[in-house]
């Protein structure tokens, strides 16, 4: 072990790929390896990139990490949507030079099922942010599907969230519903290109217009990420957002508010884990059943699976 | 403890008063009331009552209760926040003679502090709701605090949600953009004789027209709570909601549905207290501090938290 956090460490890139698939698999030994290299990050620009289904985002990363890869910064990407095209080992949209990207040394992808845990992401994908963040690089781009509750979620684990929005479809305003843009950092308004991408930008100005006086309003960037168009803007944007952070002196609260969210949910995980463990998906409905028939009250049944953990 | 169940299920409103407390205040004694008391629940039509601040909805619950009082029903109040007329044992709005509702046996209120349990309601509220069950009530009024996750949890403990708006001062919008009008069955637009009323209907259709094909558009109600005006309609909007609930088999799976969320919520809490009851703030802040300064990782200060819970 101590070789491989050697080799890691000194930037071999076949060692960073070992060491997020054990630590993505949660394993004892991955764990072990977090240990080892969590105190290595922390220098990191991570950035989350959310947006409704067919809004361009997985485009629109590769876009982007192409951007950074021009201003000679090194890029990690984690796609958290099994439907990314990134989980096929390609990514669509060859005049971007999509298949360059694979092949650079300076950026490195890993696409991560969704493992449904409640609440939002799967604990695992701080995780593999932390092993990229520690092998040293730039920025980490966090692809994370538009649907449920991850988009919020995405907030605690990256310091800038883009929220992709798409022209047309009305997604757009399923976004807005589903309160995600309360946590928008940067609005990014994609296929700019589409003829309702004006109409778009005019409704999110009305909607942050109406916003709290005081409060931040988030800047839109328009882009057509198939095309590359737009990245410069909002590099900028997102660099802007963190200099914003820096100067205010809310980076370092923000750590620590991520960092307390971070350890809470872990514990979280591992005492649900506990009763997942000692309670079969029968016991549960049977128990579950019970409290909606009325023959058992939520205390007791709660009380019984607690229990079954050993308290 | 047996006379008070008995007099309780007779109908004796002192010894509901004293239930409740104990219930409310989680103690061991209450949890024996409330396993006794659950199963003669299940037949209450319990509404919660949300909106933002200003909204009027402590006075719309009143107004409503008022209306079923005529219809012949029984009506329990929970108000949950710390605000609301209520807690302080009175209730504005003379009008629509508020304090004749104070001194009806037929309607029982009982305000609740927003305890501030981390993601939503305190879990004592469905408890409360569980006794105002046990003892016959008709219909179950939930007000809750217009701010933060409280409107969408109330979701999960009441069958009909009730989402109040409030025209011309921008809080509607608000509430849209909380994504809480996803969790709406009834929508009112309170203050109806208010001249932005009906720019806020409009509003509020527009953005219905944009669900998904298929999927329910809550009726919008307009009222003037203060004047008790609205309220038959608004009664009648929320019985025909449970009627669809019913005839739609909903009805039964919503409530195995609350249960399952329930006994998972409570077990959480458990396990969290026991962390909270093993662990000072001082610890945790100083746990966090260090993962924020990347002196240690977050699954080694997460174990550090669990076992001290003795795991």
């Amino acid at each position: 072990m101590d070789q491989l956090v050697e080799r890691f460490l000194k930037g071999d890139r076949r060692a960073l790929a070992r060491v997020v698939t054990r630590v993505e698999n949660q394993t004892d030994e991955g764990r072990e390896y977090l240990r080892a290299l969590f105190p290595h990050g922390g220098r990191a620009h991570t950035i989350g990139v959310t947006g409704g289904a067919g809004s361009g985002k997985s485009t629109l990363v590769g876009a982007l990490a192409a951007e950074y890869r021009r201003r000679g910064k090194r890029v990690g990407i984690v796609a958290v949507d099994p439907s990314s095209p990134f989980t096929y080992g390609a990514i669509l949209g060859d005049r971007i030079r999509m298949q360059d990207l694979a092949l650079d040394e300076g950026v490195f992808m890993r696409s991560m099922a969704s493992r449904g845990a409640i609440g939002g992401l799967a604990p695992t994908i701080d995780d593999v942010v932390a092993v990229l963040d520690a092998f040293g690089f730039d920025f980490i781009l966090i692809e994370t599907v538009g649907a449920g509750q991850d988009e919020v979620e995405i907030a605690g684990t990256a310091l800038t969230t883009v929220l992709v929005n798409n022209p047309g479809t009305g997604d757009d305003i399923q976004a807005l519903k589903a309160g995600i843009i309360e946590i928008a950092d940067v609005l990014v308004v994609n296929k700019a290109d589409h003829p309702g991408a004006d109409v778009l930008v005019s409704q999110l100005q009305a909607l942050l217009s109406l916003a709290p006086a005081g409060s931040r309003r988030p800047p839109i960037i328009k882009t057509t990420a198939v095309k590359g168009e737009g990245m410069e803007a909002l590099a900028e944007a997102i660099d802007a957002h963190r200099q914003e952070l820096e100067s205010s002196g809310q980076l370092e609260e923000q750590r620590a508010i991520d960092a307390r969210h971070q350890v809470l949910g872990i514990a979280r995980a591992i005492l649900l884990e506990r009763i997942r463990v000692s309670t079969s998906d029968e016991e549960l409905d049977a128990l579950v059943r019970r409290v909606a028939a009325r023959d058992l009250d939520p205390h007791s049944a709660a009380e019984a699976l607690v229990a079954s953990v050993g308290g």
